[in-house]
């Protein structure tokens, strides 16, 4: 089984540091390959940044379908590009956003999100919201520390707004909320004492799993492969 | 008073529709600036084609900025990139779904939207709840035309679509899901004897009572202009 | 075009001022006529005062329906007797608390209400639920003035009490709670950098779209003119 | 303990019929006081005749107040002037819709509303809204037979119509949505063998509980008394 | 007619003080009966206590149904196995967090909750969107004293956190969330000056009516008696 | 790792049918333990057989966390018992509604389920209110068909139904309601073209990713371990 991570930002560390948390849970026979896209921004921290990010996605989504890759994972917390993802892909695509929540889900009555820059919360709570999550997700904090500077000693910063968060919101699990603290679960939860959930993994499990029991998009209308039409003007080739 | 309005396809004759539509409605003091991108898919009809408007979009806006335009509508009844447009613009910004639906809202209690294709109507749900209008939009129903097909005949048989949905969802009001109905709300009405409200109008209006009150997008936090970084592989330079 | 801007209570002195608010706005082919009713009280700040100002305002509607009015503005924030106006006029007729919510929601991803008395405030929770902005709608505060005090220092209490709402509420904008405030959206956003909107403009601007675009209350069923029937002990007829 | 029942219609023969209604459950040291107001529409069909029903009830609940009552039925199915009603009396005011839909959520998942006209079906799903009770209601149907012609044969009409509503909701009740309606939940209930739910009788009992527990209207922020201020051109003298 | 109150729990003292507590509202025709099973917890505290409660109180109800009882009333906060007794029953079975809640509704625009443990917290929510009181219940607080300390002092902590609830809240009453504190809802509302609810005398009331009324639980599909079938290693034989 | 399934009836060739189904997913180092409890009933198809099911099942955690079980699959679509198991267990411990459910979210907008009798609806819907599925999952058919006769000829019968749904609903996806149709997911697919989810694969695959991902259900307040108390009258010992 192969599975794809898309990091839709073009930081290859970034990239580097999600494989390894990706690979770290994937089970024996499954292959994870984890990709930038070619173009797009170094970092995701805006409205701008996310729709500027989701045509070198798909481009590694079409990419990955030529390829035999069985499922996606759209690593950044914005899930950018989803629905899209999903009709170009014959296969599963998960985001880390829609699986850590919905993995939190499984954790207690509610939970709460810690992420970076107080702007991106407006999109956690509409993903929320369309992943029924509006009630489960209790709050959704800022830790006002920029994706590429989630490092060193950030993780006290980002400890110390979990514990906070989770008081604050009587939460019974904390989801992160960037792909870039990926590696940050086991030592928040056990600083905290409380279940904290890395997205990245989660949407690696969940794909995973739905490869396992052959489950993929349903593709009878909305998510239907889309349709062939010119495309104008673009760096690339879309059109089917 | 400059209002820019952008058909994020790339149908020009579709372009040329919207601005006539929107000229007709617009007080003598507002000029109507109505373009199509540079880059993008020949009509919009599925998520992929949606997310690969929105760059050339928000070069149009970009470049509305460094024009001294005053408000902007996206004519396309997903309304793509509406936020990232938010952040980019200055002076408000109105979708025609966003427009569409809160203009019927004022005509009575529910009303219920006719639009293209059947895989299109996921979207257009997501855009009600996002808008507030779940309980009073009661119904998203296809006429299975393709965007580019609206014409000729096709008035009939959209015609025959809003009578159909009106009974179905007992609405007191019909908003039209498509930019290229844009010319179709009066004949429809007259046809059916119930409020028929198009989404490029009501954006245009909008904007202009926006512009008119002062009133711009809240730029204190998830709003505000997106942080400079680096935009690689584009071909366009889209950075701050 | 006529716009009849109807001010539900008695206080002459709130008639006019609604009356240059609302002439600031309106295009240069638009009348408008500002009018109080002849019964009712002074003020609005109860479900009493609302439920007793009701039949004055119906008589004016129907004043206006003989005198050849296109749509009709309620200027309380209460929106008392709009559906009951809807039933009586043939064009569109809007309050001012559902065009202030309204506009509001195009500028941001949530607004907070300032208003009077803190006993009023139930009622715009009641409103934002009924017109779909029960999430756009992040607060409701009072700053405890009575309508008919409106002025002078005033402003100061009422301008406080916005910064305040902002930033409890993570506001994008704000919204004014009552027709008496109506001159202070502009000072009171120059004041605090968020963009505040006044119901009773927005309304004006929103007949005045609804009119132009020929759209009025669908009429099919729920807003159909009443049925003729017996009103009996009541000062003036209101039978149909 | 004396409830006063009023009904906001003006005919008599209706109030005579709601006060057999009424007494056939109230316990035996509970005096029931039908009443119509001296003014208003002979029915109530439309949000027009609710609100001119409402100044002559808000009189009814002002003499009560006079006279000792100890709490209030309002029976109307659109609970006219309910929240205005508790502002002004010290004991519990409690409506027919409100009663009978929350008496109906105790015999199972969900119920079904069967009333009068279809235009008034509106007006029931914002009451269900705003008594917490739009999940649990499945559907409100219509009769098509006016208010005063619920007599006779109309009882067969009603009858079909709940079984009809019934089967197409899968509902576990029937609320009867029409104080004429008020004898014939048991002949109802027995001819379709599902329980069905008189709002005039659930509001007595839920009153005479509410008394007998000596509970009332919270009076600390919205429903506190009405401030006194000055009420023009009004028939009676509406002032505190 | 008889009304069969259970205590879920097999803590006798209590059981005796809810028969005080229900038969002080009771009619004078009405007989109460107030029970404990001879299985089940001493307390109900958690999740698992509430499950280990239902068998036994199932068993009471099928034995109330050969003595013929007319309805019941299941007098703890968590209303445990009110589903499964209303199968079990003829007659209506009303919870007394159901009935509580929902006589609260009639108080006011919202209420809030005042419970034993802060861990039985998420229950009472649970059981507040079941009944469609998500709005309408502003806040569940907990005062951190077990279930069989409630006495002596306990009183004061209560009241205190009942004012603090109603600030905190801004409710127009409270709703006490424990069987134990059945007979302190007049003392804290005199102490505070807001209603206090108490369930267990709201569900005998809420039985006598419905039973006055003939109300009971709809039986035409998911409350139908449960269906013959084999248990087996069970203490009771519980077959059908 | 130890991953123990409980089916929470008796009937062992329902269990062994689960077991073979849970192995076929499990990943190679996983055991799966799969048991019915000794008490309870045959099948679970009311309130009344889910309330007598979990002691046993309750039972069966105690006894699993004894032996070193790492997490628990509970194997009925009524997930009967969850928040008391969650409570008993260190590890997480997954209902087969609840992963279903989420799991079908991950394959497009909505989906549908197919559960055995009608009257097991109305807690199909609970939970997925619960599960925060309200608007994911479109509908709830049932096939009329008792759990202990899901066998032969049935499948056609519960295609049938699926295929119905999927057209009915819009649906994208399929959800089974019973574990007895466990083994069906793939022809049910096959047959109509639309991805179909079994609940109990899904919960094994998710607790699984669980345990790998070192996640268990918070303790910190609701769902902390049982306080110690007395158990009375009970077969077995179910103090702490």
């Amino acid at each position: 089984m192969i599975i794809k991570v898309v990091n839709p930002n073009t930081s290859l560390e970034m990239t580097a540091l999600v494989e390894r948390s990706a690979k770290a849970v994937a089970a024996p026979g499954t292959e994870v390959l984890a990709v930038s896209p070619a173009m797009g921004p170094e970092s995701i921290e805006s409205h701008y940044d996310e729709a500027l990010s989701v045509p070198g996605l798909l481009d590694e989504i079409r990419a990955g379908e030529e390829s035999g890759v069985d499922g996606y994972v759209v690593a950044c917390f914005g899930d950018p590009g989803l629905d899209a993802a999903r009709e170009v892909a014959r296969g599963p695509v998960v985001g880390m956003a829609e699986a850590g929540m919905r993995t939190a889900a499984y954790l207690g009555r509610g939970f709460t999100v810690v992420t970076t820059l107080s702007r991106t919360r407006g999109r956690t709570w509409e993903l929320a919201e369309r992943y029924g999550m509006r009630d489960l997700c209790r709050g959704v904090h800022a830790c006002d520390i920029p994706v590429l500077e989630l490092e060193g000693d950030a993780l006290d910063v980002v400890t110390a707004a979990c514990a906070r968060a989770v008081e604050q919101d009587e939460a019974d699990a904390v989801v992160l909320g960037c792909a870039g603290m990926t590696d940050w679960a086991t030592p928040i939860a056990e600083a905290i004492g409380v279940p904290v959930v890395d997205g990245v993994q989660s949407a690696v499990l969940t794909v995973q799993g739905l490869v396992e029991m052959g489950l993929r998009t349903g593709k009878r209308d909305e998510f239907a492969t889309p349709l062939p039409k010119r495309y104008t003007g673009m760096l690339r080739d879309f059109g089917y």
